[in-house]
């Protein structure tokens, strides 16, 4: 069975085009957020009690929508809903990229990464638009893409960040694997005023990518590339581990 | 100036420690959420417009209250509050340790990683325990530490994740460089049914280490040394790249 959730929460259409072309060839549960929570990062609800609500569908269950994030979702899942680990955690469609740096905020990308903390294999996938709204290609490569990945299996604390271009089924120039490139959201913030004269601040940031490295996620969508990255979740960043050996560090 | 942050919030005792410790000896000022924001990962805010309450003690200016997650914290500070860059940001200090796996979860962490992202130095310091209050060892060791990192700076896209074990000053051992270890919250829900006949869950694991690995930040706080760890934002897996280089992705 494949465990399906994402950030965008349980009606979102990325969801629904995921749930219906995966179902078609297997079978699956949704858990997925109650409502949108992108940009959430890697949260987890320690103040809230988390509720979960049965969905069914023409008389059929198709899953639950919880009141948390796409961690708590997949936590949940599989801790209390299922009656034995998914076999594939899948996070997605998402609606918009999650590219370089970007990532990082991803509840999309978090979704997968509790999975392999967890020790399940997991999949974040991401249409890199935010109007186009064509998820038949992701799907499409999913579909033909998730048997490999349960039978290969994945090295252990991996997960694979998806990526799909916003264009149609035959401008995609094929699936490389990538490693993350170096993007991020130059903050603006859109300073506005409210009726009883207090100021207030909309983040109003774009993305930019610093460098469009060779091989990098962003450059190979940008070239019309579906883009398959591991990523872990072990932050030490080993090469500096060596630099600071060297500084004196009394106390 | 330093800034200051963390995910406890604005009036949280740990940040404050820290503010009194080094405005002592150098130009602080603190940005910091209105509420507590544990656990929040690395999420921005997207969907709500943020406000910003200045915040005086004495009649001076001490900093700025933002009713947004850490990261929102760096971001609005850096691009509108300050007119000019932070020469550091130090994060915490925090109530409870942000080490092995966590540190992903982790409020604290995710505001060093977003001043990162901006190309700041950064620090985000963890007191090991959500009990013991007395965060002076904290302090006097980010006091004696923080103008090495200055002085000799951070390789590009690196923070620090600093954590103090529970201990008195005497029986610190001394700090040390670490890599992160393997910790995980232990997934256990507590089920409960409110008066209306309706099924909620309260997230109630405890933080188990996996593996207390030799040279780890959990072994070492363990062995009561101060924990430095070099983190970073690159999420991608080096070694499971060239496994899956070896896959034949047809599409």
């Amino acid at each position: 069975m494949i465990l399906i959730t994402n950030d965008d929460g349980f009606y979102a259409p990325g969801i629904r085009a995921l749930r219906e072309g995966l179902s078609a060839v297997t079978d699956v549960l949704t858990v997925a957020p109650e409502s949108e929570q992108s940009a959430v990062g890697h949260a987890i609800t320690l103040s809230n009690p988390l509720k979960v609500r049965k969905v069914e569908e023409g008389g059929r269950l198709i899953g639950y929508a919880v009141n948390g994030t796409p961690a708590d979702c997949v936590k949940i899942a599989v801790t209390e809903l299922l009656d034995e680990p998914p076999e594939l955690v899948i996070s997605g469609v998402n609606q918009g990229g999650n590219l370089g740096t970007c990532a990082i905020y991803s509840g999309t990308v978090s979704a997968a990464t509790e999975a392999a903390i967890m020790g399940l294999p997991a999949i974040a996938v991401s249409l890199d638009s935010f109007e186009f709204q064509d998820f038949s290609s992701a799907v499409e490569f999913i579909k033909s893409f998730y048997p490999m990945v349960i039978e290969k299996g994945l090295p252990e604390g991996v997960s694979l960040n998806v990526n799909v271009p916003a264009v149609t089924r035959e401008k995609i120039q094929g699936a490389v694997v990538t490693r993350q490139g170096k993007s991020r959201v130059i903050e603006t913030f859109d300073k506005r005023v409210n009726p009883r004269n207090e100021t207030y601040y909309w983040l109003a940031g774009e993305m930019k990518f610093d460098e469009v490295e060779k091989g990098t996620d962003c450059e190979m969508v940008a070239e019309n590339y579906i883009s398959v990255t591991p990523i872990h979740f072990d932050l030490t960043h080993f090469q500096a581990l060596e630099v600071l050996k060297e500084w004196k560090l009394d106390f």
